[in-house]
Parts: structure tokens; sequence; C-alpha cells
């Protein structure tokens, strides 16, 4: 019994959402979308269940792309990656699959699991390990409530098939980034095969649901020509309530972008129009701090998100230029993803940044 | 029927006849001898087979550890890696191993072989897939003649276990020293699963007697303060009729050293005593070039060994040091790594010098 069933309609709704909820990394969703649609043109609509619909030993296992998201729009997507990808998992696990999962429900890997499953004719849970996206791998809600990453499959678009069982999930992420990086950037992963028991246990809960609902709701605001927060706070009041803000309006006066080590590291530099303040937004991969004349005013693992003002459409930290006019949206972390566990893997410490995490509720 | 048995006492002739074999590379054999020397001691003798005692589908697997030759020092030997990575390939393969051989018969990482075979109670096949050691895990005789390295098990000392199926031999080599780098420039390698048929077709031949009667050539050298080459020479003429030459005597002056991208990359330069000529050698992990004067006198896949004048020790790319008093011996290729199939992968051009291959014994 689907929750609901992703048709062709859904689907810019759906990319929206994942877009904000990327927090400027998983990858722009542009060419991802264009091979969702068709995949569903194809094949037919996707179903998503709801996690109370997976049998205690059903097996779900969760996908993406695991590199930098400035290679993600350099190369093409590989249908045949992902279908590899997952008939190893199935070999080696010697159990068919049931359902398929974001492991983070944000940009471009976010519509991975509906091309996933699509391929596969599976359903997609109705749930993620991130609530968003982060850079490592191990920074899922599984990872952080004990579940192992391995065996992680990892396919390359150079006919590369590996099965990594790492000594820990920090391990499988060291290396999995190390066969990304030999890669171009960019590999497809299979890993955190979960039982339906250990996907309640552990997932964060109803995040398809609310990609959607935030798409939508942009897509009304965008039609409108009103302001999307009361209409994205709407979204998230009837879906968990996640306190959202806007933090910014201003234009990209600076942008520092290195791809080191299988990442985007970087810093945007923003200014409002008047009176004028300057706001920096740090990221790995993802928008970790936004500081407003050098006060934090969100960190990691609030999500913070640069919409183009006119468009409402998410800019990536791979896509985010001088002079774009944009609107910085900061969303709070739904409450798996800021315990003291999770802290100590996606809080502002964990990427380095002297700070404490606050999260923006708590925020006057 | 084993052709011979390596016992204790002949571990020392073996391990010197892997220094010199190793061409600079393959690793310091001090820490392995010792291992090898307690494991001979605590579970007995160690079967070395002819190519022809193997059943035509008997399973020969190929064993060393891939990484740059200074770790190899730094980093001590783990028995557990070695079992856990031998295990995974019988698992994969769904087969037992019936014997092990050295990807490379050079260095430390000829000593593997054996470590291997007393770990897991078989014998070593008097073979290798080099006749020396080279940097990459696809110069081997096995993947010029069309062999697949896939599956490769890597296992590293922080417990991992990868299984790497490759798009191509050079993709595995690739991912595989990816993987080397992630874990402190150093994990153990299952590879290129042969049948007793292909190792008849495509291994290099009675290698491991080879680097026992070199050893032992050096032994008596030693013992008798005399040259070393008329005793090299017999020992080799005795096995197959690979000339032997003296390139250089004198003491190191200078040595560059750089561990970059998983290899030790660098330059050694010598002078003679009187007359003083200057001898350049230039290295990646292996000694590939040996310029006398400026002039090429050896290259790959020709052997070039440099000897401590006094102990004739083979002193490797990662312990030459300034001031050391030496003596360059070159070997040549056995014909199956110098065909011109072969010059394609492991000739000089293959590393980047802009020289063509000649045999030592076409020099004059």
């Amino acid at each position: 019994v689907p929750s609901w069933i992703l048709d062709r309609d859904k689907i810019a709704d759906l990319t929206n959402g994942c877009g904000l909820l990327g927090s400027g990394g998983g990858g722009d969703t542009y060419g991802f979308r264009l091979v969702l649609e068709s995949l569903v043109a194809e094949r037919g609509p996707i179903s998503v269940i709801d996690v109370g619909e997976l049998a205690p030993d059903a097996l779900a296992v969760n996908v993406g792309f695991v590199g930098a998201p400035i290679a993600m729009i350099e190369k093409l997507f590989c249908e045949h990656q992902v279908v590899t990808a997952l008939k190893a998992m199935r070999r080696r696990l010697g159990q068919p699959i049931d359902a398929v999962m974001a492991a983070e429900l944000g940009g471009a890997n976010g519509l991975s699991a509906f091309i996933a499953a699509a391929l596969l004719g599976i359903p997609v849970v109705d749930a993620d390990g991130m609530g968003r996206a982060f850079p490592l791998s191990d920074q899922t809600s599984y990872s952080i409530y004990g579940r192992s990453a391995s065996p992680t499959i990892v396919t390359t678009e150079y006919g590369d098939i590996v099965c990594v069982d790492g000594g820990s999930n920090r391990r499988v992420e060291h290396l999995v980034r190390a066969l990304s990086v030999a890669s171009g950037h960019k590999c497809f992963t299979v890993d955190y095969a979960l039982s339906g028991d250990e996907v309640r246990a552990c997932a964060v809960i109803g995040t398809v649901s609310i990609a959607r609902r935030i798409g939508a709701a942009l897509r009304v605001a965008r039609a409108e020509h009103t302001d999307p927060l009361p209409l994205l706070a709407a979204a998230l009041t009837n879906t968990g309530g996640l306190a959202v803000r806007t933090l910014f309006n201003g234009k990209v006066v600076a942008c520092e972008h290195e791809t080191r080590a299988g990442f985007g590291f970087g810093r945007v530099t923003l200014e409002s129009i008047l009176p004028s303040v300057e706001m920096t937004i740090e990221f790995q991969n993802e928008f970790l701090t936004a500081r407003l004349g050098g006060v934090p005013v969100a960190t990691t693992p609030d999500i913070i998100s640069i919409l183009d003002s006119d468009t409402l459409r998410t800019i990536g930290s791979d896509t985010v230029r001088y002079g774009q006019r944009v609107k910085v949206i900061a969303i709070e972390a739904p409450p798996l993803m800021r315990s003291p566990e999770a802290l100590l893997i996606v809080g502002p410490r964990a990427f380095g940044f002297n700070l404490d995490y606050q999260p923006i509720s708590a925020r006057t």
C-alpha cells in the first residue's frame, strides 16, 4: 500500500524540495530531474511507502552518489552504474531488495533513490539517513545510532564494482572517498542495508513527503510572487514542526571554491542591498555555517540553503556565482540529527568549526 | 611432490635473492625475513613446487603488498591482514586455494608469498608475475598476456576488506593504489587467481629457484671476499641464461626521494672513486634507468640493483643514503617480460622515459 505515488506531475515539487534540503550540496538536481522524468514516462509512476509498510524483516538499502557536487554536473548519469551496484548488493546479501532509500534526501542524491527505484521496479521509503545532505557517508542517522555501513557497494563510470567491508563506518567513508577521487570525483554507492525494524528505529522519517511539500510551497510562492517563508512554515508544521527562518536577502559578492580530497570546499560572501550587511557562508560540499557581520546565525546540522530571489530555485555550493540575487533560508534539523550523539558527528565541531550548535529556533 | 623445501637454512639465501630481484623495490626484506623465520620455526618448512606439479584446474593466487616501499618499513607485519584476505578470496571464488605465488618476486613482496603459504599450510609455486618487482600491480606477465586481475581482495591494517572488480587491470591498479594511500600507503592484496594451466601459460617460471641461487651466489662471494659477478653469472646460466653485468662501483653522493600518489619517486646519484664518473639512477619504487655520464646503460625491464660493496646486501630505493659504498648490478629481464607487448607495459616509455629498451646483453 503506497502512501502516495510519484507521477510525472510531482517530480518538479520533489526536485525543488530536495534542492532546499540539500543545504547547498547533494548535487545539482537539473540533470537528475530530466532522467527521473524520462524514467517515469517510460516505466510509470513510483510508489512511496510509509516506514510502517515495511515488514519487520524487509530489506531496504540506501543509495546515492559520493563525490564533489561539481563533478556531478560534469558527468552524465549512467543507468548501468546504478543497476550493477544494486545487483551486486543483492548478490552479496543473498536476499531480494524490497525498497530503496536516499542515503541523503538532499540535492540530486534525493532523486537518485527514485531513479534506482524506477530501474528496479520497487518502492522508495518515505525516510532517509540525514533529513538533508551532509558531506560524509557516515554522517547518517544509521551510523550515529549504531548501524554498519558495510557492505558498501561502489560502482564507477569505468565499469568498476567494488565491495567495501570497513573496519568502521568512518573507514568505509575514507575508502569510498578515495575510490571516488580515483574515479573522477564521482561514484555511486549502495550502503546501509537495513531491515524494516531498523529503518523505523533509526531513519529520519517522512522526509520524502516533507521534500514534496517544500517543493509545493516554493512553487506556490513563485507563482504568486509572495514571500515563501509562511508557506514553508506551513509545509513544515504539517509534517513535524521544524522551525524555518529567512536569514538574509542580498547578492553574492564573492565566492571561493576548491575541489580537494574528494570534496568541494569554500566560502560565499553575500551583501544586503540596504543597509549594507555582510553574510559569509562556509561549505564542505554543504553550507555548514552562516555568519552575519561575523556572528554565527545558523550552523550545521540545521539546513542552510541559498535560493535565487526570483525563481526560488536552490543554488548549490557548486553553482553559486558572483552577482546572483539570493535569499538564504535555514531549516532546523530534525531531533534525531541534533541529539548529543548526533552533534558529535554532524555538529559544527565535527567539521572543524570552533562553535557550539544552537538550533535556529533558540536564536533570537 | 615439492621441487624443494624452504627450511630455515635457506631463508637467508631466498631473502638476498629476492632483494637483488627487487630492482630497488618490493619493500625492505629485513622485517619480513624475521617473520618468515619465526613462522618456519613454528610451523615447519614450506614446499616449493614446480609449475608442472599444479593440476590443470588447481587454483593458485598471487599475493603481495601494494604501496610505497618506505611505508613497508614503518608499518609492522600483520598476520591477520594476510589470512583475512586469503579467506575472502577463497569465499569469493568458492574454491579452495591450492598454492600461492608472489605477484612480484622482488624485495619483501617475494617473501610475502612464503608468509602466506606458511599461514595457510599450502605450497609456493616456483614462478611469479614479474621475475622482479615493478611499481604497478598490472605490470605482471598475467596482465600482459591477457589474464584478469579481478577479483582483487585488499585488506588493510584498519580491518578493512575490499573486493575490487575493475573495468580493466589498470583500473584495478588505480583503485587499489587509492585504497593503499587511504590506508597509510600500504595494503595487502590477493589477485590474479589462475588455474594450473594459466600459470604454465603466462607466469615467469622458475624465479623462486633463481632467487635462491642468486642469494647463494652472494653468500659465497661475501664469505670469500670475491667479486660476485662470476658467481651470479653461473647461478643465472644454470637457470635460464640471463645476462648479468656490473654497471658501476662507487659511492652515493646524492639522493632525492618523494612519496607521492602512492609511490616513492626519486633519483640517486653515484660517483666512482677514480676516475671520477657519475651514474644517475631514477626510480618509481623500483630503479628504472641507469645512466653513466648521462648515457643510458640499463633500463627497465632489466633489473637494476644497488648492493652494499662490503656486505653485498641489497639497498632499496627507500634505504639508499648519502655516503654508502655500492656496486650496481644489472640482470637482463626474462624473454616474457621484454616481448613487444611487455615493453608497452614495463618498458622505459611506460614510465615516461623518452628511451627505447635495449637489453644489457646487446649493449657494449
